[in-house]
């Protein structure tokens, strides 16, 4: 018995059992759209498709087909991402162009099936992590309106925190597709570098972005990525990636975090708490946890902001840089300046200094199987960004900015209401390749921990797990949930 | 019966069966001070160990052991690579320093049983392919003294040419490893990036340089890279390579050279006879050849010096560049000084072009066991280095320039004398980490070719091959040299 629509959860299963039972994808659109105009925020979008256009692409699909993954999947699309004859801006009005091709993922989704409602807003050319340095305005956090949506693919993950799609399209490069999960309660995926194509993808930092994945579960997120993954020989950086299935989780994984001395809280109880519980539920689940000095991690997270690959981020918008430069959001111009100023004997220390580091963490990750940290520090609220815009991003980056200059995949997840109600992630992070490795952990931890699903007031549902959860005390309360 | 020392070819084998048969090493010392003597050249060694110091090191090896692979064996090292005690200057005066320790290549060579006997002349810094740029002198070529001896390795590849010592360390980052091979009609092995440690080495790119082997033999050349190769976690670039034994010959390797339309020979037709009676060998001996057009290989080359990577050189000697400029050659000065020009933005569009060039040549390389190219398009003479310090040195990189900017390692080997009796040379190049690879074919080659040993008169000794060389009509004449 399929409930009525707007009772669905929004995860790719409910919608494909509501679509096998005869549902019609354009009531699905109607749906989505109605979840949305009941969110009433006009921020989260800088680009909607008309009821008209979504209906006739839910037509065009013609009769179910199950063969095709993503058959009937409303998703939305961070606004750096080309959709075929929609506006790209990069929240940027004088840079926007309107695509005249779907971005290579995009096309591989719509193959599959899926449907762009539109466009989301983010911190302008990707850069912040905060959500608020946009001229399309802030999208409201989808679980408290105080504290900032996170980003820089804000819209993408609000929309999906509400509901009203079951996947969106974001990118990483400093924490993009992680620091607003966790601040909405969802699932982040930062795939492997070069596992998505970068074609028809705005650059922030050409050699670090990566297209991410927002969804309310781990299935759907990993599902999209096994959809959307192909080796794309007109992206200089794509790679080929396994597109397996997701793997059984190891029963013992070997799992490091931060130690006590290095991890870095600014002062947030609630959130130490919640991530020590967090290990204590992995470690309940056979994990041998490994705590160590996290310190060569944060020398590589600073190069990002403090070093040569601020250049990146110039050589993307260079020519507005030069000729429109008061056209680009004061906070994003001044922080992208600092490229001016660097010289390419400096880039080449810096890579030199990154290769080095990259030395210094190798001997942590050959001894693991996979790192978990905090996904955010603390939070920042909206008040505390219009006093300094600069400070609480920088600090939301702490477990975020180190993982593309290291050539690692990521996962966000969500682990339930901290104490005060707000929500609580961790990160698994692995070596590039190993997103199969994470996702079947992080899948697992949800089941233990049954967190909401972003925003809806709906439990992460029961999953068939292949390796089933050893019973243990911690165990026996939450099992109820799932 | 060993014949008297003085007629001794110096190579691994020929010295091997000498102290087995008794000689002792000090007598060997003593011959190769003695071939330098006769050679009188005051410009190939910027430092050379005293007879005294030989003597002493040469009598510390104890009763031969066959067991370390290098016991006994003389060597010379490019004066931009540490040896404990000696000076390191990079050709460059005001730059020298005493190195209080050995270079870590040296140091696995020396504990294999190999006595450094002194430091080679060089282009100062590693800068330039034609060996004239020192204040210390131009060695002469071995065996045309018209012609320029190469470089930057100068002096480590006249030395093994006159068979003064069995095998001498280069560097390499645009070809100076392969064009004084060429033409001093040697061995010249430009081994994976990563394969040989960089520590210790003054550098050049430090993300292109490798330390590079001169030989008379492939086999030799190949013996010393099994020898000297390992892991170096103090080193950044350094990567695990296999050391195992040179693979027998593929019998039917696929082979790709340039086309007519774009093989460059700047109007020397003896080269492209050569080259084309070269490539009619490896087609008798059963390989398929096969011809594509090399401009993107051309593209990447040109990036070397033109593009960013000047920064790198500059980033090298910074301090000196600064505080000292009239202390450096004025051609190198001029090279380097124009990074002073290139911003971190140009830096990472530089990053950026050479992946997409990466790409363009990728298919090239899929297709293929390995390319092969004339190692020089055409020799360069002193008088011409006067006239015009640039053009000569440029043409000589034609068909080297590209292959450390994509990863790939490199063989020059001799293919005899040329109509004009100038020495012929071609390079087989294949990704990094078929090393072996090109080494077997290499070794085929020579053995198909015959060429003499430098300027020593001697020609390749007729080794064991496990997959002979099918006799056909070009063959039989060729078969008596072996």
């Amino acid at each position: 018995m399929i409930p009525p629509l707007s009772d669905l959860p929004f995860t790719l299963d409910a919608l494909r059992d509501a679509y096998a039972a005869g549902v019609a994808p354009a009531e699905v659109m109607i749906e989505a759209l109605a979840r949305l105009a009941a969110v009433d925020d006009p921020a989260i979008f800088i680009h909607l498709a008309s009821s008209e256009q979504l209906s006739a692409q839910a037509a065009a699909l013609g009769p179910y087909d199950p063969a095709r993954p993503l058959w009937g999947m409303p998703f939305a699309v961070k606004d750096n991402i080309d959709v075929a004859g929609m506006p790209t801006t990069a929240a940027c009005p004088n840079y926007a162009y309107t695509a005249a091709e779907d971005a290579f993922v995009v096309a591989r989704l719509r193959a599959a099936g899926a449907i762009p409602i539109g466009k989301t807003n983010l911190d302008q050319f990707a850069t912040g992590l905060v959500g608020v340095r946009s001229p399309y305005g802030v999208p409201r956090n989808a679980l408290d309106a105080e504290i900032v949506p996170g980003g820089s693919s804000s819209g993408s993950a609000v929309v999906v925190a509400h509901g009203i799609v079951p996947f969106a399209l974001g990118t990483d490069t400093a924490g993009s597709g992680r620091v607003p999960a966790a601040l909405n309660g969802i699932v982040g995926l930062k795939p492997s570098l070069g596992a998505l194509s970068a074609s028809g993808v705005v650059p922030a930092c050409r050699t670090l972005d990566t297209i991410s994945i927002f969804a309310l579960t781990v299935a759907d997120a990993f599902d999209v990525l096994r959809t959307a993954t192909a080796f794309d020989p007109a992206d200089a950086y794509s790679r080929p990636m396994p597109a397996a299935a997701m793997p059984v989780p190891a029963p013992a994984p070997r799992i490091t975090a931060p130690d006590a001395a290095s991890l870095i809280f600014f002062g947030d109880d609630a959130q130490a708490a919640d991530f020590e519980a967090t290990l204590t539920t992995l470690a309940e689940g056979g994990a041998r946890i490994d705590r160590v000095d996290f310190s060569p991690f944060y020398d590589v997270a600073r190069m990002l902001y403090d070093g040569a690959w601020i250049a990146e981020r110039y050589a993307a918008i260079e020519d507005l840089m030069m000729t429109e430069p008061d056209s680009i959001h004061p906070v994003t111009r001044a922080i992208i300046a600092k490229a001016e100023t660097q010289s390419a004997v400096d880039a080449f220390k810096g890579l030199y200094r990154l290769a080095d580091l990259r030395r210094a963490c190798a001997p942590i990750l050959h001894a693991t199987d996979m790192l978990c940290v905090p996904t955010i520090p603390t939070f920042a609220t909206r008040a505390e960004l219009d006093e300094d815009p600069i400070t609480p991003n920088s600090n939301l980056g702490t477990y975020t900015n180190f993982v593309n200059l290291l050539d690692l995949c990521a996962l966000a997840v969500p682990t339930g209401r901290r104490r005060d109600g707000r929500p609580g992630s961790v990160t698994f992070i692995a070596p590039a390749g190993a997103d199969g490795v994470i996702a079947a952990q992080g899948q697992r931890l949800t089941q233990a921990r049954c967190p909401m699903l972003g925003a809806t007031g709906m439990i992460t549902p029961d999953l068939p797990d292949p390796a089933p959860w050893p019973v243990s005390a911690s165990e026996m309360a939450l099992a109820v949930c799932g």
